[in-house]
């Protein structure tokens, strides 16, 4: 039985006149490279070109998606093989972890992951039944054997992906030899760095500290002082863009923005480095690093992103033993009309800027989003993230976003993932809602079948190259 | 005329694939029996078996989503006969109340009430018309006739409606008196009690040291300090499992948790014995006893329920001179992400403890409560409830929850009526709303009918039964 | 070719049995009268009659739905001709503007803005193909010269328009000249003022102080303390009332609402008499005149009109060299349960009183607004605003409004347009809709023909009468 999800239509509204133009704009899309400026694969992993190792560490144990909802109906993480930072021994039998993972299949009916899951064993590994206990093992072995060939190794999937942009995040102190080492032996697409300095603007962090000493060390300057803290960024943004960045990326709780003092800035950081700041210095210290980076992508070019509202690390048991992004990241709500009011009210209609903002909170999408996306010269709306890059969730986005932002103040499709075998999954499933979604616009007589398949092409592909400056 | 939500095909989407599998997968979960984990039904109605009065009494005055809305359009409730706490007189000809009631019959129209009343009208009384006043007096005496047989009385419809559980909701002094009797005439299903503490647990209602020495009286505790409660509370926990409970149930305005020490409880029920607790003091009260709720669970195994977000008695007048419950009770916007926090880290982990969260607030679907029923084993997600629990609502909750929480982190429908004859009416709603998300699911490819029928019946009946563990 | 908004079955469901149904409602409400119980079009254009001046000044300039969009895209306002109020020069060439602004067309795919302009440039001016850099100047060139023509004189198109009833939105100290003008000299519908006191009742504007200096005048009475400031609101109210106003109207970033004591009152106002009024007393002030407004419109029978939620001018350039009204307006997050607590107490059960409330924030539909509206008799929900006055967004209120507050606690269709050429092109958008809606009920068997034509007309038409008493 082949699963319901490779059904050439799938995703696609069941009214045949709705069907048959989702179809026909999807056909004009379907094969366009993928462009992805924003997500977590790891550039080593192209670098290296090692094959990967085996399905369970492939697909199962980095992928918070699937090992949460494991863990939600009752499955220790430890029995999943979820590395763990405190010591506490996990499973190491990957096939026996494979069983447990198939046996809880059903828990994924409905979600994103299930439908990402189906396409990567289909397309990939050419299984098409769904995963289930009594095939488990079988498709273990199949999978391993194939990831022990030329063709599954990770340069010649990134070529038959056809990307043409890969975009990492990277932290402010990192080397970037990997992707040195890829501008030695290019790729038939791009794979750039992004910037993303949360390490170093997160005071309260406990690696705060160690992580500014290794700014400092990347960059040969002391830092002693605030100033010397900015020259430090500013130094890095150059030379990430120098291996080709385009943007910047931050990870905030709350996206309020604010301007310091020189002084007030300066005191704040001292009282940092010694080790003294509050929760209240830490919030002001973000707000005003957002008006610098601000400031320095107005300079240097650099997009700006941001991904406001999760409260990391929730569960503080799950944290304590298994580290971050373990899957207990929740959103809160979150208010960006009075927050970004300063940010924007500086740098929002300077032409040189670009600001892109992911949310996590969908009632802001009507209320405040599209409508700054919809004035603001230099805002535009990042695709539905996380939780939300689903298929009601992308639907929604475009039902909330569209009639106010329009189309054209969104950025496409970002698949922001740590998995690099689910970047094609992730792909052809936004393309598909996106072409549902104008084909029911066009069935409803709201545009036209010419406007309909230019957006098609505009959300696939051409809109992530404009705004990137790819 | 027949009434039009009597048709075999109601609430189903009008493209015949979905309707075709909606039939389907509706067919396939239509018979089995009713499982009510949370409701109001009184205990006392199947004790004593009592006939029902007559239509006035049995649909209209007790039921707040009925005259509510006859309230909003200017109707007195005083002509609706519902009776008051202030001795103002109300109307008592109850033929006259449900011509009124006839007259109005159009402003339910496109609302679950509506849609209830059209089945319990059809289904048990063979009324397939719509009410209007032309019809009204001749409905009212049929039905009264049909109320005087042996197959209207409660005991009787019980078996009819093929009810295998029925919990109801019991204040914590409670004898239980009609639970035990029911226990020596048993009926072909279950009737158990839920424990509510929330009369003793807010300490500013005008009744609260009246009810702890109801408690008080009940257990035979004498209830001197904060200590005594909480021995009262366990002692009570404990008579309701021993008569078949198997859960609790809260209802809060906010769901805030937090541990106050031994010290700092015990100073502040010394003040509210002494009648001077502030409302700083209820809320830390409040926001602790759901972390002594929760740590009783977890020791005697009650599924914990909270019921959040809704503002009691909005409209103070109504309030003077009805009383509690009439339909003023109106929501608030709920944060679950930061407030649940405390009470998850504690117990959020615990495979004993399972902690059923039910909102008011439609926001916090996919912000909040799916990520984190997505996440932690012990929390599960109620179903809509209240002014959710409707045909676009409960399309809405699925639509926003399914993808990251899936199906299996819900615990299926609950009714949570006062109105026995109503159950029937919600489970067939609920029922064929599900079969018709799951249809639209199977219709886009995304899930595969053995997958989708397995679905409906978890929605139906296992999910209920599982999360209480019944 | 043809713009696709034009086809005869636009908006509807694309399932055909959907559609039969919608377009058998619409053919039953289509050729009714428009009654435009709020909105912002001016008195002066139908009282002096004079002809439209040209496209670009008639369709781009003064409508900040389509220069927002342009801007968001880095067109300057400039260049759009939108007149400046610090002396910058802007684009006078409007054959220019408007080459300019079809050029950019193709951005308001999907949205209602393009939806409306689609219509009136076919309905109005025979335009029928989408507009495009070919064909600006030849589209320029015939509207010009139709807007020269009798037949698209002011007058002469309220008449073709067939407009029941005309409210405007005018300051507390306006003449209300031109609409005395209109009484000597009537057209085939009534043009009514609404009475906006937001100018003297907003405590920081710049310009208060000159507002309130100018409502002295217009009344006589010299305002010198609260209570003659209060007392020429009541003289005011009476005078719009006598030339025909039924409605008052307050535009509030927040609902919340007070009563101040007498003393407390008189003192705060001394303070902004004396220009030292602080936020803090202007948020109380508002909140207490939300009071007052009731208190008045209960003795004088004006219905109360709130449109909450707004923060204005959010972009600080923009109003600085542009002035008010920008499309700079953006949306908060707005709390009306708490907020219209006091008022809704002290006045939302009173039979001579109407409150009429529209929101920005749609996650209050289903969690406050509905439920207010379903339980308070003088509380009424407006329809979807601005941002919200759109295919997906109307759909949205009644998906989240009608099982709650059902449909007749809902006012109709307001259209809210500063744009006289608009409010066809908007009526015949939200009646599809609502017919549309209403197919998908009878579709699905929930609601009846029969029911369903009754709610096609109240929302069309009665509904609005009836609230607006008109």
């Amino acid at each position: 039985m082949k699963h319901p999800s490779l059904h050439p239509h799938r995703f696609f509204d069941p009214d045949p006149s709705v069907r048959r133009i989702a179809v026909e704009l999807h056909d004009s899309v379907r094969d366009l490279p993928l462009v992805s400026p924003h997500g977590h694969v790891e550039a080593r992993i192209l670098a290296t070109d090692e094959p990967f190792p085996d399905p369970t560490e492939l697909v199962i144990i980095p992928d918070h998606y699937i090992f949460r909802m494991l863990y939600a109906q009752g499955v220790p993480l430890e029995a999943l093989g979820v590395p763990t930072v405190d010591g506490t021994p996990v499973e190491r039998d990957h096939r026996k972890i494979w069983q447990l993972f198939a046996a809880n299949y059903h828990l994924f009916a409905g979600t994103p992951t299930g439908a990402w899951l189906a396409y990567e064993l289909a397309e990939l590994f050419g299984i098409e039944e769904p995963l289930a206990p009594v095939n488990a093992l079988a498709v273990y072995d199949r999978m391993m054997e194939l990831l022990q060939t030329k063709e599954f190794r990770p340069r010649a999937l990134f070529e038959h992906f056809r990307i043409e942009v890969l975009a990492t995040t990277d932290g402010p102190s990192d080397s970037l030899e990997h992707h040195r080492k890829l501008r030695e032996s290019p790729l038939p697409g791009r794979v750039i760095p992004s910037f993303r300095p949360d390490a170093v603007v997160d005071l309260l962090r406990p690696t705060w500290r160690r992580e500014v000493d290794a700014l400092s060390a990347a960059c040969g300057i002391e830092i002693d002082s605030y100033r010397d803290f900015i020259r430090a960024i500013e130094d890095r943004r150059a030379f990430f863009k120098s291996l080709g960045a385009v943007a910047t990326d931050q990870g905030i709780e709350s996206p309020a923005t604010h301007r310091l003092s020189e002084s007030e800035a300066e005191s704040l950081f001292a009282r940092a480095l010694k080790g003294e700041a509050t929760e209240e210095d830490n919030a002001r210290f973000t707000a005003h690093m957002l008006m610098e980076m601000a400031r320095m992508s107005v300079e240097d070019g650099l997009v700006m992103q941001i991904h406001a509202g999760a409260l990391r690390n929730h569960n503080r048991h799950v944290f304590r033993r298994f580290g971050l992004d373990k899957g207990a990241d929740i959103p809160v709500a979150t208010e960006y009309t009075r927050s970004l009011r300063e940010l924007l009210n500086e740098f929002g209609n300077h032409p040189r800027f670009t600001l892109v903002v992911f949310t996590l909170d969908e009632s802001t999408y009507s209320r405040e989003l599209a409508p700054l996306a919809g004035h603001y010269p230099a805002m535009k709306l990042g695709s539905p993230w996380w939780f939300h890059d689903s298929i009601q969730g992308m639907t929604r986005f475009r039902e909330q976003v569209s009639e106010t932002a329009g189309f054209y103040n969104t950025v496409g499709f970002t698949d922001d993932t740590r998995a690099f075998l689910s970047i094609p999954a992730r792909h052809d499933l936004a393309r598909r809602l996106d072409a549902n979604f104008l084909a029911g616009l066009v069935a409803r007589h709201i545009v036209g079948m010419g406007d309909a398949l230019a957006l098609a092409r505009a959300l696939a592909y051409d809109l992530a190259k404009r705004a990137y400056k790819l």
